[in-house]
């Protein structure tokens, strides 16, 4: 196997959240379900935006957010995803590049708008996510550098983005690529909402050998495995990855390898200001931890740090020296 | 006298902030001189854009924080600035609507985007602010609304904007609009540098009596005075103006009407993070004290409590609910 010039390479929806504060009244009035995310169209976008309260714009996306962490404790990542011609797209382009991610894939021309994803943050620190893809969900094969993901230890992919047919076709490229590359391969459940709809794509995948390292919350764990016991979950569905990571919130976060099970509790945050990007973030620290072959406590620790970081500030990408907190609390 | 629909209208700098942390070495390789503001054309707004940080988006535009700010502490509040029909224009006009700002100026067609301020915040909570003004700068007579300018209690219009050729010609005739109505006239020096090139102009309008609340920091007032001992400064132009108001960053701040002097300490913040927007909520608190009528005592309190708010985070839109903090801390 060759060397790597990434250690990992992401595949996701290039969005920029729009976040403000809100009450339960606002989102009962809405008809939006706390804690979830929807998929506007663009009238459902325009209208709920009129709606909401003032507003600051970050980029997000899962996938970006998690390549973003990456870089920011000195990783080494990429990232490929959707942005048009226009503002939104620029600062998403500007954004990425500005964390130290790899990103090369070219603006879309025509007249779907860059993605926005209208998160609503109530007082308990719950986001309601509302996105609307725009471009994001317009990727295509032709985005994809072969070389680039040849070069990247794990190639990374997210399940929001296997919504979209032609955005699907691109991973489905890409993980051939990483396959015939020797590359590993990691898939995120994403949504819970997913799962009802593409289950049958997920095993097959798993199946197939085509995921290396599974990751996912508890409940779209248990989703997949149909089984509503959480430990009984995730002892069902291990044995068919080499890697499993399931995360459970302010309980920590659970990783199978093989025989090996190990668990983290959370780190304990003050002040948590805004849950958005606390999956994203794990994940960030953990993959990366993987990437530079470490051992599954230590990978898991990386990624509680990383996630305590971001859940303690508004925005899903890291706002402190991330490699610093790293460095600090590993040799803690 | 009419009776008034709106506390204030503001006319000033439609902007988004776009705010990156940074550090000192940065703001040296660029050139640029801490806690300064300068003009950008946009080859060098794209250039700056590319070299510095991750950002966040808020809106901004120093009159349009102060008619925020306004409407969070429960006054009635207007702009008039101009955007793009772009997407920066969505956002700056959806924020401004959504604090409670009446808002009516149409978007621009054309070539020239909304305009942006790139704002790099360093350690020691300094802002450094870095403007591209692009459509705010192309605001034209045909932009007001005779009837809103009567309806204001006051109106208050930055120097900022005193800059470009099209807004000076309207802040003009809003000044004749709001004279013939019988209407209080406020405004802000908003920049040392400003003084140097419009000193005539601020003081012809000051002879002319159309200034009726002058504002600005005691440097500005120092610059105006051509006096470079602040309280020799305020002593020599209070008397130019029915009410002058002074603010003194952490020293606080001091209003002159007539024979009535009075001064406040600022309000001590434990944690201040980011500067941008202190002089804009002061003013907020202070306009709206004295549009219900207040005393100049009062109004500075009020004054002082919103900039102690928009110090403690980032961006220049107050967050906190600061109608509950004016008549907690009114009342204490």
């Amino acid at each position: 196997m060759n060397s790597t010039r990434l250690d990992v390479l992401a595949i996701g929806d290039a969005v920029v959240d729009v976040i403000a504060t809100t009450d339960d009244s606002f989102l009962e009035a809405e008809g939006l379900v706390k804690g979830s995310m929807q998929v506007l169209d663009a009238a459902a976008a325009t209208r709920l935006y009129a709606a909401m309260g003032p507003a600051r714009e970050t980029s997000g996306g899962s996938a970006a957010n998690t390549v973003a962490g990456i870089a920011a404790m000195g990783g080494r990542a990429g990232f490929v995803g959707q942005v048009a011609d226009d503002q939104l797209g620029e600062v998403f382009a500007h954004d990425i590049r500005a964390a130290g991610v790899e990103f090369r894939t070219p603006p879309s021309d025509g007249d779907v708008p860059t993605g926005r994803c209208l998160i609503l943050v109530t007082p308990d620190a719950q986001r309601t996510m509302n996105t609307f893809p725009g471009a994001a969900h317009i990727l295509s094969e032709e985005a994809l550098d072969a070389q680039q993901i040849a070069d990247a230890a794990i190639l990374y992919l997210e399940a929001y983005l296997w919504r979209a047919e032609r955005p699907r076709a691109a991973m489905r490229k890409a993980l051939r690529i990483a396959r015939q590359a020797g590359r590993r391969i990691a898939f995120t459940l994403s949504d819970i909402a997913l799962i009802e709809l593409y289950r049958d794509h997920y095993l097959e995948m798993i199946e197939a050998g085509l995921i290396d390292i599974l990751i996912g919350n508890e409940n779209e764990i248990k989703a997949l495995a149909r089984i509503r016991d959480r430990d009984g979950a995730i002892g069902a569905f291990a044995p068919k990855v080499p890697l499993l990571l399931a995360t459970c919130a302010r309980k920590g976060a659970i990783a199978v390898a093989g025989d090996r099970r190990v668990e983290i509790k959370a780190i304990p945050v003050d002040d948590v200001v805004d849950t958005t990007g606390a999956g994203d973030l794990f994940a960030a620290g953990f993959l990366l931890g993987i990437a530079q072959g470490r051992a599954l406590d230590e990978s898991l620790r990386m990624g509680a740090i990383a996630a305590a970081e971001i859940i303690a500030h508004f925005g899903a990408r890291p706002v402190a020296d991330l490699k610093a907190l790293i460095e600090e609390q590993m040799t803690a």
